[in-house]
């Protein structure tokens, strides 16, 4: 584009003529490009690699591509060998049983921003909920996570009450009936992000229940992403926390 | 049949030809018809009428019917119509608006049966849980009524818990979410019976989050009973409450 | 909190530090905690594990934790391997391979309550049939089991009228349409539970026919439970049962 | 074609030329017309009219249309306004306020084929049970109609044994959860035809419950149709039982 | 019962015990056991095996069981294995790999009622249509099957419709769209069972929209049965054609 | 735009300002306008206003403003109040009571260009057809209606082949078990387009049975669109012939 | 509870007494109901009145109650004839006709806090939005407002870029498909709210579709509501950019 | 035909015996089986082989057959165990590992006609998208490919937007929300023919948001073919392209 300004400059084009190439000129070529940049700039992550359907090898190859241009890989449902074959190009990645998540962070990070609250319900639940917070965490957001605390005891949860009104953003992970994020909206008032997960049988329906009994919580206000969508929920969560982070 | 034995005593009929006779009778000729008048006679009450879908003029006759050998009628999802109608045969009919039911009860009742609670979620279940109260008094049992106790304030539900736990059984109505049979069913031994209700909007798909939300409760030993059928919910609690009482 | 009143009590804290202080203090050192040893005490029975989803040797942990302070553990949803890894810790543990249910009670009993009724439709009901049979003993009720009394061939259930006319509570398990609960609760006065199982093909869907055929029952009163929930429906008879053989 | 075939034998048209013509010839032409005819004279009726989404006026034009070529008219789905229309063209038709279901045959009919017979669940159900029967008859069968025998009190529907066990075909008509026909099904050896209706609320979405428990019947063999269509299992039952006639 | 009778003959019962006796006394002893035979006499067949769920030694016990008594046995859905597991027992019996069928009939038949045809859409439907012929041949059919015939080449249809039109039941197995019932409906005057297969992806959602599409068929008439269900399609056919041959 | 590339021509602005000014300028100032004014010119057809949930004012208003910059305007879903709007504004314009759809066309056409067929199963379907129809007019093309050849009487489908033949599209219009197109589809080589409406009841689910049965026609290769969604199907079946008409 | 700790002090109770007493005091007495009150004055907002199901004059009423010791009243799904009622009580209020929503504001708000955007797809759209506006307004937002900007015409989205960018917060409303969220979430960096809405016809299913769409969408992070839950969307909206004005 | 034409030239058969004989001639001897031929010859193109459920030695014998008499086999859905099957009877035959596709083809083809753009979203759907590649591909169409272009970076998408004007038929595959097409339909006029994938996990229930996400898009006259149904648009795709190459 510069090459054309030039030329308008120099008079070697006509101006009609400019006006034409630029609007065939492809958009990234005059700023769009640069949207992306700074996203990552901004953000301080680069893109996220969903693993379910890719290969291990697949995986491997496409986290060391990402990895000469950035300081971080975030790799979501992840196998053991997908992690393999990462940890081949990229020695220092982690990778965590539990939420199938491969996590690489070449930075020497400074400091982590409070304020994200990780909560779930039973133990099945657990998958999801760590899913969340590991990625609230690569995003720089120090994670509280308060595992166990359905709401048919009640009383494990108000214990906790000091703990939830501290956080800026919780995430409140639930399968079965979903309720749990109702019961955290009504006591706190910090932003809730409602995680449902397939946890359950019967007209549990693959996670449908929870997913319909947060949507349709009493409580204004609370956020509900897909289906076992821990990865949307930590991404959500970060956006929130760290603009209140930065804007201290 | 008694005729039939007589000509077996008489001799005047072989015994195969009145084996024979025994297997075409009517069923009810030998204690099946018995059975409906044992229920009637044990439970004190007669048949219930499902307003809907009837003409006021059906209701009413059917009602002046029942009335002829009950001292008792129940008239579910009956319009005020449908009462103007029953009214000119039981003049001492009652009827409630909220719960669009109609009852009429010509017994001097001594004695009610304390031990059923009514907790309703929003003031909009409270058609819902008019009816299942209003079901449970006319069977004989003694109802508290508990509204407006959302989860989305726990401490309303919490304050009431003396109340709660004093009860045999607890009829919980709720739409949306249908989170707070949980909620109470975690700080309670009565028995819970859910009613979830169509109130709600979008994705509540007339009850259906609340539905399955009850039937996934991660309380254990949750009762759940059709979308709006407070009725059924106020039967059921009768039914285990008049046990409970008459085993005393 | 008692060396709070202590302190109240000699004068060393102001009322209004004491108020202050009270509001904050962990719910559980108020009661809360008390709530559940009463569930513990009064029901005699402990948490009980939900075996899907976790692993054999996690299962085997929590079993033998709960074990150190209770006498009894149930654990639904358990493979095989599941029940190896328990036996190592309990080994008088007992297993059904039908149900799929480990038991484990080291008390020596001296009654059961009786009452409880299981009925169910097909032989692929069973398993259901068991986990609610397994559950409601453990409990502490005496279970008569009725495999295999479906509608197609309605002398059968007749011909137990009797034995179904005896019971408190009705544990009907049917997959298919699921029309055995009505036909059941038209002719007992006992309280029916009604257990919807996922057998069946096609228009099934997972047992969604059986489900919304009894929550649509014509027999006013029937409780429904979720779709292959045996425990559930064994835990609300237990409740049911155990409470009318105390009010005796 | 007649002609064609007259210029084939004339030998004024080569074979060749009559094979590409005949390859072209509207398919009617060569028997596909007769068909229809065929069908109204075997069965004696000729086209039945969808009320719903016609106006009066339109179905007053359709019937005095198809009357000057038939005796027989069946008109289902119709307003008292259509009939009014229709009685402007046809003086002797007739109209069934609870069916909603207009007929006219002007002949005199000498004799019906019994062996058709309508049970429906509740009162509600009438409506779809009437279209079936009024179907039926105008088809030429005899039917017998036993109303209100659901599935609640089952002794009403064994009362009816021997005479349901002489029909050729049964028509069960029930709402809810739609059990009637797998009982019915299980007590006699005719044809059963389930026609599942729209009665009930809640779960049981418009039918839905009913239609899946028919097609779920444990008792192998039930005919099922469609939601409320009277109309399909009345021509179902009319096309086997006057097959099971003109075969004697 | 003859007891009971003999001892009112020989006056040693008064008439008012004897009441009492009968209505007490199991019903099957008063006739209902006859109810099973005489089905089983009249249609010259016993139980059948819905092997699905089913072990291969539980299937081959119970097929050994039931041959002691009747000379017919008809397993369905029956793996490879249960059939060798059958075959200990009954060393005649027949396996059908693509219907995963186990016929056993020791009767030397004399006849087979024609009249039955049995229609499929694609090759992936053949075992459901399979599993339909088979169930009415073992019922004594003679059954024409005609594969292969989809609406999207109606001329295949066509061809074949001196023969659709000489059958008195047709059984048309289709997947997908199923459209194939209602071409072939418009087409003949027998009785069509419309049997939705499982057999397509996508929005097909195992069988839902070939049922749905049966269901809705613009032809009036058609028997629809659940999804795969070829055993009912063919139970069902042979009834209504057995009553025709024998009305003959 | 232009005014820039002066600057820059002129030197006032330098490359560099330029080219942030550029990246941050408004798109369709560099083209994306274009795209539009593009569009209506080559389809010679701008806006198509949608009635739906206007008032009549409103889209009388919105018309008015159309017609002032184009010479056709087609609102679909339009009461006979919304028409009477816009002719106030617009005396030409044509309203369609069938299709409740208003059209302004102020244009001498000189041509139309064949090729598109209108095909519908029953009579209830003729609404959507004629707004496929109109559409497809407005567009340019010349439309052959075939109303009323369900799939029942399959013969009234062949007897137009050489109609159905010679199209380059054809919409098939179809309701309840929707499956004329794979009819029409397996009979001709022109593109078709399958509309599913709502007509029906029961299990037709407001138009789902006739769209699951389009969705998986066993013919390759056809088009389905939303429930309903003439308007859609007339402007995708334009869309295809105006571009074989300008290509010839 | 002063009483009590009054007595503590005093020595007129035991500790071991006042221990029991405290375990049974209803919680709002040492602490709970100040979570409420504490959430209103940090909130600066008390209850919303949900209008739907309520009469004009319980609204009326309510609002009446709520407005002696607020400033401020909002009321959702309001009839023309609730504003009336509420008008009576609070001369001030106003109401948005097309949003349906009563709103009282008595306080002389001195600053709006800028930051949040709504975006809507179509016109008949624009009732929710301005639902989510008017909420987010009420609770102390500044709200831009871009209304009409579908994912049919990308560029009219794009024009907006900057704007885009500077919100905190962008409630993005959108029916049909519902893609608009993840356009414009891949365009920014603020914080995305989807809200689905009801608009559409056919496959729409009353917002499935778009409510479907937007829980998959392929753009990290969003937040989703109910299907037409402007106020859900405006309060969580609010809630978020006060946190971020607040932290500032 | 021939034969019979021929006897009536003859006068051997009378004029009324011909005609009757032509009523129930096979139809395809009287034009019906060229229609197929016609297909075959004007498409250049056979049978398709639909791999799904059908065993390997099963697909190579039908492909061996096939190609006896056709130049060009299309196998969809195909294992690399079938192809192997393939193989050995057609050695000229190639796989697509990634769509799963057996293509054989022996014609020296001189020319494909340009114009068929396969546009996808994610990398999960290309083996979606290569299947509708290939099959326009074998069709005679030359296929531009342009993957990973999702909603969440548009502007990948308008950097293509020549490539995209310049095509006259666009398929558009997406799987989670599915909004692709209608991004790519509000920016060309070529056709657009939406296949929604079942790629995504929780609300996307296998590729229902997609399918309804392209069903109610806001861009008018978008193609949707079923889920995964790669074929089906590569066909329809073909379909269309061919008809404009012929027209030229």
């Amino acid at each position: 584009m510069r090459n054309l300004l030039d030329r308008v400059n120099q008079g070697s084009i006509s101006i009609d003529d400019a006006m034409k190439a630029l609007a065939v000129l492809p958009y990234e070529d005059i700023g769009f490009a640069k949207i992306d940049h700074h996203r990552t700039l901004r953000r301080g992550f680069p893109e996220v690699i969903f693993g379910l359907g890719k290969t291990p090898s697949q995986i491997g190859e496409i986290a060391r591509q990402i990895a000469k241009e950035a300081d971080q890989v975030l790799i979501t449902r992840a196998s053991p060998a997908a992690f393999r074959s990462v940890r081949n190009h990229l020695p220092q990645a982690n990778y965590s049983n539990l939420a199938r998540v491969i996590t690489f962070d070449r930075r020497e990070r400074r400091s982590f921003s409070p304020g994200v609250l990780v909560i779930s319900a039973g133990t099945a639940d657990l998958r999801v909920a760590e899913e969340a917070a590991l990625t609230a965490e690569i995003f720089g957001c120090e994670v509280i996570r308060i595992p166990d605390v359905g709401v048919a005891g009640i009383h494990r949860l108000l214990d906790q009450l000091p703990t939830l009104r501290q956080a800026n953003v919780l995430i409140v992970v639930a399968g079965m009936e979903g309720a749990l994020p109702s019961v955290v909206g009504g006591l706190v008032d910090g932003v809730v992000i409602a995680v449902p997960t397939s946890i359950g049988y019967g007209a549990n329906f693959q996670g449908l229940s929870a997913l319909l009994g947060m949507l349709n919580s009493c409580v204004p206000g609370i956020a509900v992403v897909n289906i076992d969508n821990g990865f949307g929920a930590g991404y959500l969560a970060a956006n929130i926390n760290l603009k209140l982070a930065n804007s201290r």
